[in-house]
């Protein structure tokens, strides 16, 4: 029997929501994003939807500019760990660098969550972006891994961890009461990694969880960071503007994975979506405005000014076009911008527009509307070949998430496209994924 | 009002307890130390008996000789957020390492599990031993910092945990909404941090809790450790073989924080004791005998040929008393050793017993019966200027733990020795200590 395959949903969680205005609105709680209760009930709320998994970005420095949900915020992999035991079900991935900690650390925190939620944690691989170099600065560095040494490192790093995972085989433990015999030795193993960048001798001190290992998931847009998605990810997020690119990028991105050897149904792409929900296509347009209302001209341009070094913002409004300041044709030093470059040239939007495309808080058209406009477009970015799953980052939280669990996923389960109720109790189990082989399996005929 | 002084109580939580042989019990769960809602249990039942804390020990390496219950474990910050959840009075302090981590990282998972707990973290301060130098070939170095490197680096490094807390000032968030004023920017400090070990530049991009943040818990022994203990630590752990040893370490260690200027009434000494607990005196040492038959020859004469190098245990029982090992006059490369010699010169045990005081699970006479002689040793330690309280290493969990919140701790109440009641609900004020000062606190008339 074959099953259907049906949409994946994961839950962006982050304080009062992605657009940089959103505590600003009347019902917004701005302390949000350090309140432990505000993050259990959104991550209950995600459970009671049936998502697949809730997700925690990060970053490792700030500034004056940051966004407000996170200058002052918890850190993902103690946050995942309290939230595992407000929930039963969902998956919790949280965000850590392979730039910034040692691989022995990560790998024995990341696999402490996993069995502290009996086999729901996800890790999200990143390598840490960082163009002003203030991320170095908080760890004794004078200046930031390029991206090629980030990679390599990164590359490296997830290889180590990988194998620290496996220093236990799932039946080394025997616990003979009577003999005193703990665990056979015979299944014990060390890594004895020496590399480039990493020498780790092991064993680790914690064993493997009931999915095997953390959910491995990346974000990676640079062609380093797609080869090692390609490589090694069991999901990857992406944010698209339109069906147009996000068809291009998950036809490239599954050919990649077939390169690698893995079977590309094996790697699930999610979509990052921005959805305004309202019960009329006004109500939710007239919500986008009020959104946009609040964001200040100088926030959107003082962030634009960060990010790229080489323009003079002083002298453009939100309402300049992306080609009336040049950056369209722009060579930015910011290596960040290659990915959003192609879609700006071609679609001349606003820098207010700009600005939401790269902080990834950008609605279209096509996600401001009634719940049924979004299912559509939901079901036909899934059957178009365009994605396997969204990442709903609600421009305001919590109501972006409440409505779309009450308004857009009964919608889905009624069209089939997604569950009704949790099958399996793992991450790996809701992405139909095995429990993955250690590499110390022995098969007998 | 002078407020009578009462005894303190941590709870050392580990798997099925401090002897080595604890698991092999008829009623021990094997599996304890991995399973997450025996601990939940271990944490509900010790804030059921009103206990200031419990505490997570760590180590960062494992051979084929260590306790079973540190072989396959939780990471102790993981696991103090996921028992956050389950609790609400109790404080939760979690070991962590100067020598292997990055104090930006640290501060933050540590501030992070603070603000989840809502102000009822612990920071246990170690530079981590590493006699093999295991330790150091997980985090590629061929060998372990040497003590003194290892404690100059840990005293830096507490510094700038310390000053990355307070990156923001307590008021600095004003969440304007009409004007979009979200925090005032003079109230956001970079620590600017350059010193021998850490080149760190902040802000953290977390703000300090309802207790100001985490706190600061020690057990060094070596005179670097207590000086950083007398420093900084406002909990020290010491382990005592009796109460003269327990007394005149008590007075040392009191005259050390004064000479820091500190207040020696600000920092609580917890003696660590591992009590076995019987209806009558014969039951509870039968309960002893039964422990201690249940640990094999091997575990012992291994572990100490581990210990102590220079010598061939192959040639000793464990009823071989410490005077014929030669263990009174040795030498012993293990700097460890330095602390336990004196009370074995003097008290000549047999090999068995110096394994159980090496280990920390020794349960002197004076700890070995009914409740009442447990309560009797406990004020008299208490009222002699001995401790200030207690660490309870139960030989056996969950029953050790059991036996004295349910035994133990009412008569320790009737005698007006313990609260009856929490009154507060942070760790700092179970302690009674007030709440730090940020640095940047403008004192004003």
């Amino acid at each position: 029997m074959t099953r259907k395959r049906q949409i994946k949903l994961s839950a962006y969680l982050v304080g009062t929501g992605m657009h940089a205005s959103s505590w600003r609105l009347a019902q917004a709680s701005p302390g949000a994003s350090i309140d432990i209760d505000y993050y259990r009930e959104l991550a209950v709320t995600a459970e009671r939807g049936c998502f697949d998994m809730v997700f925690l970005a990060d970053s490792l420095a700030i500034n004056e500019r940051s966004h407000p949900n996170i200058l002052n915020r918890f850190e993902p992999l103690t946050l995942i760990a309290a939230l595992a035991g407000a929930t039963s079900r969902i998956g919790l991935v949280a965000t850590a660098s392979t730039s910034y900690t040692e691989p022995f650390n990560l790998a024995r925190q990341l696999l402490s969550v996993d069995r502290i939620s009996r086999g729901r944690a996800g890790w999200n691989i990143v390598t840490t972006r960082d163009l002003s170099g203030s991320t170095a600065r908080n760890f004794g560095a004078e200046s930031h891994y390029e991206l090629e040494h980030r990679y390599r490192r990164g590359e490296e790093f997830v290889d180590v961890v990988r194998g620290l995972w496996d220093s236990w085989e799932d039946d080394a433990f025997v616990f003979e009461k009577e003999t005193g015999r703990f665990f056979d030795p015979g299944k014990l193993h060390r890594l004895q990694h020496r590399g480039d960048f990493f020498a780790v001798e092991g064993p680790l001190n914690i064993a493997r969880s009931e999915q095997g290992y953390p959910l491995l998931v990346q974000a990676g847009n640079s062609d380093a960071g797609q080869q090692l998605s390609a490589r090694v990810a069991e999901v990857v997020f992406a944010i698209k503007f339109n069906e147009e690119d996000a068809k291009a990028y998950y036809d490239e991105f599954k050919r990649k994975v077939a390169s690698y050897g893995r079977n590309p149904d094996d790697v699930y792409i999610l979509q990052g979506i921005s959805p305004v929900i309202g019960a009329t296509e006004e109500e939710a347009q007239a919500k986008k405005r009020q959104l946009e209302a609040l964001l200040s001209d100088e926030t959107i341009l003082g962030f634009l000014a960060d990010y790229f070094k080489e323009i003079d913002f002083s002298r453009f409004t939100p309402h300049t076009t992306a080609s009336d300041a040049g950056l369209d044709t722009l060579q930015s030093a910011n290596p960040d911008y290659k990915k959003h470059q192609p879609v700006i040239a071609r679609e001349n939007p606003t820098l207010r527009e700009v600005y939401s495309l790269i902080i990834g808080s950008f609605s279209g058209d096509h996600l401001v509307g009634t719940p049924e406009k979004i299912a559509d477009t939901l079901e036909r970015w899934f059957h178009g070949g365009a994605a396997d799953g969204f990442m709903l980052m609600a421009p305001a939280l919590p109501e972006g998430l409440d409505d779309f669990v009450n308004l857009v996923v009964p919608l889905l389960q009624e069209r089939g496209l997604f569950r009704q109720s949790y099958e399996g109790s793992t991450l790996r189990e809701h992405f139909g994924l095995p429990v993955p082989l250690s590499r110390y399996t022995r098969i007998v005929n």
